[in-house]
């Protein structure tokens, strides 16, 4: 039995209960932290709390080498962890195939995502979303500014009045020079502003910094007035608003201090 | 202090362990059932579990006599419980936003949402899903199929290839004839995909029943197909597809027993 277990956001107390107990009861855990991560508690913390050793294993690992996984999923009972929920990337929906192919039972245990925080954060309606988007890093892409099919994604959502959360980039394990262990880096809200910022200045945004914490911050201004702040602790991710129902637009200036020129406007 | 808990999908053990001790913290606790409910736990089985006594609201009890809430928040620690997660709903907004007016601290326990749900066990990617809709029944909008909106919803997402979730009505509270605190009806998945056929006949769309409880079904079929079959208690949702990425195509076929010519169309 393979039971994909969604960590939440934040800390060792963001999985659900029926996650806890799917943890503690499986023979052995492995999880990844490649395709996101806590940002309240390590492998350490979670070891600690849910009193079990966990093997994490690196993209190579979960992609390339799935065997051992399998191989102990056929065994006994084995738990898989990622952050946030679990099966959101294809990496997860790719290892649940092959389990399911050598004749494995799975389960899915779901956590909270950081896209219905960031609708229940800002009081941004879940169904005035439309597609999302990822802003990858200038080296990542190969450009110095921000790709097309972001600023086409966005365009199109706020075409038809929708909401996008633009996702930050996460590079752990590869650098700008390719494959590197050691490399981490979380791309910060300021900094996105700031790159869509060269289009899009005087356009109002929604930072969400820590979306799960208890310090999680939600801020909204101008992108260039969000370029200038710090938001300190990744993960950050931004919102770009669509049309604004009236429930939203309170929401904007009563929980996330949007100045009033801008909503009214 | 008022602290909004997301209850999480199915039953007591859905709430994540940071929400389960703000419930057992709280000095009063309450709850609304109308805009969402558990299907695997009623009132008793909650308050059972957290050793807490549960003050439910209807509609009219969160949003025109607000007071009793907010007045408790004052003068001591007050959970406010909804399913899935909370502030999903305007409903939640607008509490919180009355909360900060009378100057009440106020805080997010999030939970997990049937949107996240739908795209983990179907295996369709979360970035590749366009705006929702939800289906109403015939009664409810005064029609006797499809409303014009859901339909446009799910067109334009297809236009750019992207994946629609369509919930199913919720009434609780209110029936065919008006109010009545004793009527409470959930769509069905293969009631939707009956109504939906009738435009859509021979298209792909992927039911999700029971999304987070140990039973959950998930099956991609024809909509005429999917019209036919029973797939038990709700809550039920919907699903239908945009352009399928190969490892989204496996899934429906791999997991969801998609059958392969319609896939491959």
């Amino acid at each position: 039995m393979l039971t994909f277990i969604g960590l939440g956001l934040y800390d060792e107390r963001s999985v659900t209960v029926e996650g806890r107990e799917a943890i503690r009861d499986a023979d052995r855990v492995f999880a990844e932290f490649y395709t996101s991560r806590l940002v309240g508690a390590d492998v350490a913390d979670l070891e600690d709390y849910h009193d079990v050793e966990i093997e994490v294993r690196d993209r190579a690992g979960v992609e390339r080498r799935p065997d051992p996984i399998l191989d102990a999923a056929v065994e006994g009972d084995v738990a898989f962890l990622t952050a946030g929920d679990t099966m959101i990337s294809t990496t997860h929906t790719d290892l649940r195939l092959r389990a399911a192919e050598r004749g494995i039972e799975t389960r899915v245990v779901h956590g909270v995502t950081a896209q219905s925080a960031a609708s229940s954060l800002t009081g941004l309606q879940n169904y005035r979303f439309g597609k999302a988007t990822t802003l990858p890093f200038p080296y990542a892409h190969g450009g110095d500014d921000v790709p097309a099919s972001v600023v086409e994604t966005i365009e199109a959502n706020r075409e038809r009045g929708l909401h996008t959360v633009v996702y930050l980039d996460i590079k752990v394990g590869t650098g700008p020079s390719g494959p590197d262990p050691d490399h981490e880096e979380y791309m910060t809200a300021d900094y996105a502003a700031e790159l869509l910022a060269a289009g899009w200045r005087d356009e109002l945004a929604v930072v969400v910094a820590r979306a799960g914490a208890p310090d999680a911050v939600v801020a909204a201004d101008r992108l260039s007035a969000l370029a200038e702040r710090d938001f300190g602790e990744p993960l950050h991710l931004l919102v770009v608003p669509g049309d604004l129902h009236h429930v939203e637009a309170d929401a904007l200036t009563g929980l996330a201090g949007a100045p009033a020129d801008l909503i009214e406007e």
